[in-house]
């Protein structure tokens, strides 16, 4: 079995964060600053018919990410979380899941809505966004929403 | 810039396929398979909360890919298409999101409803589905809803 797997970002991620620290803790809201995903012009052919989506999945690297605790403490929060019951940057793998509005395409640029992340953030995948997949109005809130 | 970024797997997915051509290719629902996350015991301070959620996304590594295409000729289609417009698992960077439905947790096995990969697939992260972040219900479909 594999015990390493390694990614070569396909682009970067630019946003209006140049520090961890600007970025709006946003609980029980989407994250509504504007952005542009940069693709390496290498992927290009990749993003045929892309625009037809109104909605993408970008993974991405939390690369300021250094440590990989199993416990963290949420912004405004008295008590640990289990890392994996939380969205948090520092985690065993450093990945991000950003789910945001495609407004438009220029070349290799997506602009796109929804970018809760810093500044040159390596982007390693884009994926359509499919409402009957993703989409699961049901689901509960989980601790969040016991505030 | 950092140009390559590692992942350890977290654990690894027990569904009911062995191999990937027995996979039902469902477009338009979500898949209903249940499966198991057998979590690394050494992660499992992790897991603290998480049974409060109702769905989790799971960042898994497309471990049996093998090719880089940028264009892929989707399940019954006629024509290709960019493949950072599909989900397919043979992409630039192998990686696959699922939303699953978290049924019950058993120590570090997590048992889940609503996999579609092959049984040992590497987990990288395990991240709880948050709707407001994470449910868009206004997207759109993209070519998929062309058909």
């Amino acid at each position: 079995m594999k015990n390493v797997f390694s990614y070569t970002p396909i682009g970067h991620l630019r946003t209006p964060y140049t520090t961890a620290e600007s970025i709006p803790k946003a609980m029980g809201k989407p994250p509504v600053a504007e952005g542009v995903i940069e693709l390496d012009p290498a992927y290009e052919k990749g993003l045929l018919d892309i625009e037809g989506f109104s909605h993408l999945l970008v993974i991405v690297a939390f690369h300021l990410s250094i440590d990989k605790p199993l416990r963290v403490m949420p912004p405004g929060q008295s008590r640990e979380r289990g890392v994996f019951a939380t969205r948090s940057p520092h985690r065993p793998n450093a990945l991000g899941i950003l789910t945001v509005e495609l407004l438009s395409r220029s070349g290799t640029n997506l602009n796109i809505r929804g970018v809760d992340v810093v500044d040159g953030t390596p982007v390693l995948d884009i994926k359509p966004y499919l409402r009957h997949f993703d989409c699961r109005p049901e689901s509960g809130t989980g601790w969040i929403g016991e505030q």
